[in-house]
């Protein structure tokens, strides 16, 4: 059986492992148009600020494991049609400049997800970076040295960490985001207070520009030089980072006669299945389901990856494996402060058409009395008829993820407001507080809901 | 309509608190033997160690903010006999030396525990101590100034646990534990690894003695010199922990007729009731109920008593509030290492009937090339017949029991290992790796089991 994988920075390679254990003896070729393969385009922002300095950290596994476990790997080579029924694809070699047919029995499309382009003028300029593959890492570290201010434009996961990544090699930054709040995924009551906090420990090493839209840059033959909002306002600028989202790599799939969900991402089954038999999409290109609501979404997250490859190896080897879907858990890090949510915000949740109620309180993380002890401010959401979680935000101390880690399973299992004050959480003064503030959280919003 | 509390530390002290916002008419009587009320017992090792100072900071509540709602505070006040059948108590004044019967409607038993002395040859020796009231605190502390090697009899919680107050003071200290490995409550297989991580940072500074039984202490007026183990073996020690766990106050219970259970705590519905309708019990001196195979147990911790005086005081209140029970899940720090702990552990779960198996493995707590990853060694344990998670043990580092935490909602939810791969952790380089050490232990467990 002959199995073809297109891209594999991570749900790609993970499949391709993952079906070389399930059948030893079946034929695994990947096509990549990318010259590196399972990597960590999480770890970018940490390498670019220093927490390492060696790029091939990133790398999961090399080109080489994969080939020693008789995996065919094929870097810089360009798939430019799938045609589902004639089980092949059209590969292009861009370095040796060959073009040839692959055939088939089953198809894994793994082809990412790109940087969303805005429509600036001038957006061609040098030194305007997106933060994706291992080559802008480099080229962004590189300009990082001769810089002194930056604009990032946009301000949601990426566009912060490279705040926190640029403010530590003590390059100024200005950001600018098109939307009224940063972090334009969380409700906008949590982002403000999260600007709010971001900006108590700016301390002049940078500032938050919100509802601007960036329509100009300018700059010469050495680069960019300047940030222009449709304000006429400018921003200097010895480098500029796009980060205004990504974009899934679909265009294969559409010309292919491949069904796109209502996201605009490959539209997928339980069993990862588009709706050719034989082909499969998993990771960044791959829309999906959200467990709380069962809604399709756009999530495009690095933890899909992984568990997406594996369910579709698993699917391939014949075993039926569903993928239940995804809760939207995210974490993200900037200077001090941790930022996390999971589930629906309670802007998502209302448009979904739930009768959202929320409860928002601040509590330290640890008991008062502890050196060290700090604040994590959570917004819980559940539904007011039926009191199922819907959701949770918080941001403060390194624990503020962990606090959202302790919901997950609660909004996984689908678990009422009431249910969860069963949880019981575990106590000692260095780590906690001995009433949780999960539980403060759940019995403020006891009083909300109706059930 | 007159309540009459007996203890106020946590529980008792919860359930004044509460009954008064819920019915602010009614009288609340507290009555307790010692010097103070409403105090964290578990930040006692944290004052003795330093990490702050005043022990006046382990005090939630003073007994004035409690008359100041209208709540009768009566310290060194010891009851000596319960009367359910007259609905009154017996009250003796220590200081006054004053005797006096008190009417109750609702009774609320939170009467605490007490450390469990083992049978030790001259144990009155001054400068041994057990660790549990504010004078305990007050007085190691005080004896701490001029120590230079302790023994800490016992290797649960608070043992290991003043432990580390004791050599970050620069005090020896050996450990004598009676069973084969420290920390019993754990699985033996994680005690030992545990151990042996300790061992390895012990530098010096201390010593586990497994498998032996203190018999005599040996000491002067000055007070305790030497520990001697049933072996002969001679321990030098200028002051002796007890640490040898607690036992529940049902003295003034047993006498008034009032039920224990299996675990020789009192016995409560899930309405915190006991055999008299109008008595209640909450706190270190109630029998738990463990949610995962309901069973009686007996885990007296802090995050209990808070838990169990709200629902008493919702019950007293009119309102029927159900305290589904517990998980008995822990956290203990000793130095760097964090230990962790929420259901059964294997040896328990075999005990109670289940076809237990487990996973064990060892994970980095965050990406690999993130300065600061530390490992975190987690094992879980399920019925192998149903699939149900029974528990899991965890150590390492600081974020090891935010692992637990991550489990305890499945554990009361009654989940499957299978149902537990759709929990959807976050993920960023700085916080956790891409595939979580949950989701791989839950991986490694599904196959052991039969569904």
């Amino acid at each position: 059986m002959k199995t073809i994988i297109i891209g594999a920075v991570a749900a790609g390679a993970k499949a391709a492992m993952k079906l070389r254990r399930l059948m030893p003896d079946s034929e695994i070729t990947i096509y990549t148009n990318d010259t590196h393969i399972s990597y960590s385009s999480c770890g970018i922002p940490y390498y670019i600020k220093g927490d390492f300095d060696d790029y091939r950290e990133l790398f999961a596994k090399t080109p080489e494991e994969f080939e020693n476990v008789g995996i065919n790997v094929f870097l810089q080579h360009k798939v430019v049609k799938i045609q589902p029924e004639y089980n092949n694809i059209l590969v292009n070699d861009i370095i040796g400049e060959k073009s040839f047919l692959a055939e088939y029995d089953n198809l894994i499309i793994a082809t990412g997800a790109r940087p969303f382009v805005p429509h600036i003028k001038n957006i061609n300029l040098s030194k305007v970076f997106s933060v994706r593959s291992i080559e802008d890492a480099i080229n962004i570290k590189e300009a990082l040295k001769s810089a002194k201010r930056a604009v990032i434009v946009g301000s949601g996961y990426i566009g912060i960490e490279m705040l926190e990544a640029f403010v530590s090699n003590n390059v100024y930054v200005d950001v600018i985001e098109m939307s009224e709040t940063i972090l334009p995924y969380l409700d906008s009551d949590m982002s403000k207070l999260i600007q709010k906090e971001l900006e108590c420990i700016a301390d002049g090493r940078f500032e938050f520009h919100t509802g601007k839209l960036v329509s100009e840059l300018r700059g010469d033959c050495d680069g960019v030089k300047e940030v222009i909002t449709q304000f006429g306002e400018a921003y200097r600028a010895d480098l500029v980072i796009l980060a205004t989202g990504v974009i899934p790599n679909v265009e294969l799939a559409i010309d292919a006669g491949i069904e796109l969900g209502s996201t605009g991402a490959i539209k997928i089954d339980k069993f990862m299945r588009t709706n050719f038999n034989n082909v499969y999409a998993c990771g960044d290109c791959a829309q999906k389901m959200l467990m709380i609501s069962d809604e399709p979404v756009y999530i495009p997250l690095g933890s899909y990856a992984s568990k997406e490859g594996r369910a579709v190896a698993i699917n391939i080897s014949g075993q039926n494996e569903e993928y239940a879907g995804i809760l939207g858990s995210t974490v993200t890090k900037c200077l001090d402060l941790t930022i996390s949510m999971t589930g629906m915000t309670e802007t998502h949740a209302i448009k979904s058409g739930f009768d959202a109620v929320s409860y928002t309180l601040t509590k330290c993380d640890r008991v008062g009395y502890m050196p060290d002890a700090e604040n994590i401010t959570l917004k819980m959401v559940a539904d007011k008829k039926s009191g199922q979680i819907l959701g949770a935000q918080a941001f403060g101390s390194k624990y503020a993820d962990k606090k959202i880690n302790s919901l997950t399973s609660a909004l996984a299992g689908k678990m009422t407001v009431k249910d969860f004050l069963n949880n019981d959480a575990t106590y000692a003064p260095p780590y906690s507080t001995s009433v949780d503030l999960l539980y403060n959280a759940a019995l403020g919003l006891l009083n909300k809901i109706d059930v």
